[in-house]
């Protein structure tokens, strides 16, 4: 069996949603020796979400915005954690709600998306810095089986 | 270490949620050499879900209907991403927040679901036709330990 | 490879968010001699959620309620799954939205969580007794390599 795990950072990015599979895969070059395997994910923050999604319209990315911030308003009269800014406690929330894990099969070197599927990094936070993920690998290689 | 991964079918259905765990643990009856291991599915699909929920009573599934068609309802004025139709932009949002990814363990040849557990197709298109899902399962075997 | 299956207990817990990560790792001492691996939990519920969020300010933990209590209304007049009790289908749906499932990597013995993340127990019933999760490990040990 074979393993391999490595912290990654994802660069900086504004509030909102983003199409991450990319800067994802480009930095877990190991997964092109994986024959069958899987590879998990784990974004290490509490105010940003990593999860799957729609991989080609950018209005996608829009909308989820619209609706969560709807659905978990920034500053609600409910909320008692405030100290830390409007946008602190509806990001734990969304972070709840859309998740810090993907976990996604791996065959012949390549992750097994789905078409339209994409990795998503849901930032929560205005003034958010990198954020990391703890990237695990796990599987038999094309080569010899380890 | 025993590896297994198939893509497998659910037929098409109508909008709603449905229970499928019959229809995908016969379609990987590998799962009943397993001594001790792992079954992940991965829904390769942005407009429909597969998460865990009750397994008994129809109506339980009626609900998840009932509640997510008022919490992201379809046509929202606020909604950019429209072209495919009023259902799309909340077929995706539900995708986000229910996931698409089911990782359970195998004790003995059976998935450890609990009691009144059960997995969940959430179909949120009109129109759809079957799903594919990826079904990886990693373990060690009840005969010999490969 | 080694592997490691059991069944834990969870303690009956109000209605609320719960921070449990030290129950949960206490219970898995077996993840100390694991140099690197996986840990998988599944909440075997569907009236509680298993899921990561902030680990230091309780306030968080309530206002996941203050929350979660609006967006899926106990009593909501459109639910038909109304026999056991007006917290029974919001339950289900927060499990739904929440997740019963949470996978982590291991390093070097330890649970490789962010600086602020931990293991929240959403209890969604008024009277649920103890909650079971089954933990599963897999991964190469520190000694040797079995």
């Amino acid at each position: 069996m074979y393993w391999h795990q490595a912290t990654i950072q994802l660069k900086a990015r504004p509030r909102g949603f983003h199409l991450v599979t990319n800067e994802i895969v480009s930095q877990v070059c190991e997964l092109a020796s994986v024959r069958v395997g899987i590879l998990h994910l784990l974004l290490q923050h509490t105010s940003a979400s990593l999860f799957l999604n729609e991989n080609a319209d950018p209005d996608v990315r829009a909308d989820f915005a619209h609706w969560s911030d709807r659905a978990i308003p920034d500053g609600a009269g409910y909320f008692v954690h405030t100290l830390e800014g409007a946008d602190d406690m509806p990001a734990h929330l969304k972070t709840g709600v859309l998740g810090v894990t993907v976990t996604l099969p791996i065959s012949d070197g390549h992750l097994q998306l789905g078409t339209w599927q994409g990795i998503y990094l849901g930032e929560h936070r205005a003034d958010a810095g990198s954020r990391k993920v703890v990237a695990t690998l796990w599987g038999v290689l094309k080569s010899g089986e380890k």
